[in-house]
């Protein structure tokens, strides 16, 4: 059912004040990607708005919306009209007070295939997320679309082999992660090795399970922080299929889905697992036990 | 009772046909390491001899020893004369016609610390340790010795990163991977990937858990098969803090383990695990369940 050779578009773009135009400008980029030939295109956490984490303030909860609803509609639209599948990260309003960090996969038929709701939720200077998404409660996800298996975690998630493991021991052949992750101003030097550890550890996942990673960053500054783009697609043995650099860019990657199984032939990881002795993962910590 | 500066010492050596001339490089090499500040020193994977799974020959079990046996009391004797941490891999006859792929920790005063039998069993060509060794019964192990708390993970295990989250769960703040991984000739090309791939995840495991990584190669040319040496320590940042070349090499690394705090501080990722949601990490595949 899933096609042997998957093409991504990843949607590398920069966000303003004007909610409405930033949908706008998604929508456009999902056209171009499209033309470029992208059959599943992913956009950035949160596109909708600038990323407000950075403050507690209860006005920003107006920025939430239902799924489905505005975004997801528009979205659909596009999905539909242009046969493409589309990945896109939502502030979820699912009751009043209650709100997740979400993204949804919408199929190349407009409907929408799947939803996620971010599972691991940050908390430190700038990035005040538990003040306002709850945990996610539907767990880890892979979705059918008509372009392959595709599973979604949201940037926080990166840090976790567990996350990409579930994900991947669900289907997934290719690993999506739309992400807000950014320097301070004058923070840029220290910052380098995060933003080599962030792509060392999302790479290691796609090695681990043997399968593709395509991670997309938004850019620009907001505020004095700046998010440092870099979004990139990397192969199952953790090779580089495309990156992007600090800009707004439509990063294109062809994904042979083959590879997954000539990787996992030559390095059969999931053959070895020691199911009988992973028991103490589901604890918080062990040495005190 | 840790120290808060640990100078690690990881032996990359080739290895001959002679085991105790292999023995007697090995306490060598020991001191060598010593004299240079190491307090905990690491050999590779089954040092005593040349890696004899790219066959399957019962001849081979002859190599296997007790532990203890000739080789803990050799590096027993030198661990004390030095007040140093050995480790090392052995292969271990543990009852007639029953072996595995084993590492010791001999601490600072000559005692047995600790005993790991490695977990994961790979089987590839050129690689049939399924053949000689059987999957450890003993689980992750974290081990205190006198400069610090201490895993030990196999060659194989490096690929998996339910190994390295139990072994830091467990409280280990450097991980420690006794490793014999090579290129078979006319293979270097393809198998630039793989170093690649293999130093990726291991600094990846150092990223996840905030822990120290020391990585040892062997060196050498081995009928077919060169070992690639590379021998690495990185930081819980995923830094690298020393490196090795394709040569015989002693390579020294100070580890700061406040960096560890510092590194958890920042990065939270310990705290912010659902646990809750972790469950299906023990089946093989959740795709078709």
């Amino acid at each position: 059912m899933s096609k042997d050779t998957v093409t991504i578009g990843l949607i590398q773009m920069s966000v303003g004040t004007d909610t409405s135009a930033n949908l706008e400008k998604a929508v456009k980029r999902i056209r171009e990607a499209a033309k470029k030939g992208a059959e599943i295109v992913c956009l950035p956490e949160l596109f909708r708005s600038e990323y407000f984490c950075k403050e507690e303030e209860t006005e920003k909860f107006k920025l939430a919306e239902t799924i489905p609803g505005e975004t997801t509609e528009a979205l659909s639209k596009i999905a539909k009209e242009l046969g493409v599948v589309v990945i896109a990260g939502i502030f979820e309003k699912r009751a009043r007070g209650l709100y997740h960090n979400s993204a949804v996969i919408i199929d190349a038929d407009g409907s929408i295939a799947g939803k996620y709701r971010k599972m691991h939720i940050p908390d430190d200077p700038h990035f005040y997320e538990k003040f306002y998404f709850s945990p996610g409660d539907l767990g880890f996800k892979a979705c059918q679309t008509r372009y392959g298996k595709v599973g979604i975690l949201i940037c926080w998630d990166q840090w976790y082999p567990e996350a990409a493991r579930l994900t991947a021991l669900l289907g997934a052949q290719i690993i999506f992660y739309p992400t807000a992750i950014g320097w301070l101003s004058g923070e840029e030097t220290s910052s380098k090795d995060m933003e080599y550890a962030w792509e060392t550890i999302q790479r290691s996942h796609g090695i681990a399970n043997g399968v593709f990673i395509a991670s997309v960053n938004r850019v620009g500054m907001e505020g004095n922080m700046r998010f440092w783009g870099s979004s990139f697609v990397s192969g199952p043995f953790g090779e580089t299929l495309a990156k992007a650099g600090k800009d707004e860019e439509i990063l294109i990657a062809k994904c042979d889905m083959d590879r997954i199984d000539d990787t996992r032939h030559n390095w059969p990881f999931l053959r070895d697992r020691r199911i009988d002795a992973y028991k103490g993962i589901a604890s918080r910590f062990l040495e005190d036990e």
